[in-house]
């Protein structure tokens, strides 16, 4: 009923998160009605995607170098090392312009649903980094979830021996967001977070 | 800040219809966290899926030889020819195991506001093949949208005058709906085609 190459890139897209069958039709037909040389643009991305992508020795953030851009930046703090659970955080973070420390990627989030343990994120190396350079704070830059609350509880197990200052992102009321529509969570948060006006 | 591979691929996975940066970035990085077989079979496929791909000589479906799947089976009805927007379209009606003539598919709706004329469709394979075949219904599917409706009425012009049956699909509550939510305009075509108990 339809050709072979349609139904196979209808089954790759179908296989995304978030993309179910019927988006997987529509990005596949929508490809199909673009040109030839564009199509195979895309294709070839993706294909070149993890070609030559490794972690960097130091903080794990992908990179094409043994050093990625910022651990090898002589500017930044390195006496400074902010946590995070993926790539997308440290780029979010940069995005400020506001910190200029390190940063470590633990590539995830301890969640037994899921089968992801200790040992599946970079927890032995921010632990072997801890403990051979100085460094005076750790920024846990987790996400306010249970799994993210699970990972810094494991952290701190490791942390806290080496009396470093360990600081976390706060929680709050998102500037343009709105009290009345907080959950009480959030609120309790921003309640005991407060700060002189 | 980010190797280029990966900035590539979210630029782009960004330029699918429905697809914004930060899904882009999220599909991105979930493929990295995939095997990079995975990755490079899902590039390779999509680098491929216009190869070979054409146009059915008689219905314009897509398929990789001469005639369609469909035009080429001998018990299909070939007096019997279901016009349709798209492929996906064909393949809905296929999936109702109801219809056994041909089809023939536009590829697309007359839209001004999207700059798709008459020309830019299959509508003149449509009136030569009227002109070359004997057909003894034409059954229009298109969708109940503006463009489907204009799209008809330029249609009807050239098939008006070879007198030939000309029916559309149903408008109706959907099987499953609920009669209490359905716009006036369906419930006004629901009781124009109502039918004997």
């Amino acid at each position: 009923m339809i050709p072979e190459s349609i139904k196979k890139t209808i089954e790759e897209f179908s296989k995304l998160p978030g993309i179910g069958t019927k988006s997987a039709e529509r990005l596949t037909f929508y490809l199909l009605r673009k040109k030839e040389e564009d199509v195979e643009r895309f294709g070839a991305t993706v294909y070149a995607l993890k070609k030559n992508i490794r972690y960097c020795e130091k903080c794990a953030h992908l990179t094409t170098d043994p050093l990625c851009d910022i651990c090898s930046k002589p500017d930044r703090n390195s006496e400074l090392i902010c946590v995070v659970e993926d790539p997308l955080d440290l780029i979010a973070i940069e995005k400020t312009n506001e910190y200029k420390g390190l940063y470590h990627v633990l590539h995830g989030v301890i969640s037994p649903i899921e089968g992801v343990g200790p040992d599946d994120l970079k927890i032995a190396e921010l632990v072997e980094r801890l403990n051979k350079n100085s460094i005076k704070e750790i920024i846990l830059a987790l996400n306010p979830s249970m799994e993210g609350e699970a990972t810094a509880a494991h952290l701190m197990r490791f942390i806290k021996p080496l009396s470093i200052r360990v600081t976390r992102i706060a929680r709050g009321i998102p500037v343009g967001g709105d009290l009345e529509y907080a959950d009480s969570q959030t609120l309790k948060r921003a309640l005991e977070g407060r700060m002189e006006y």
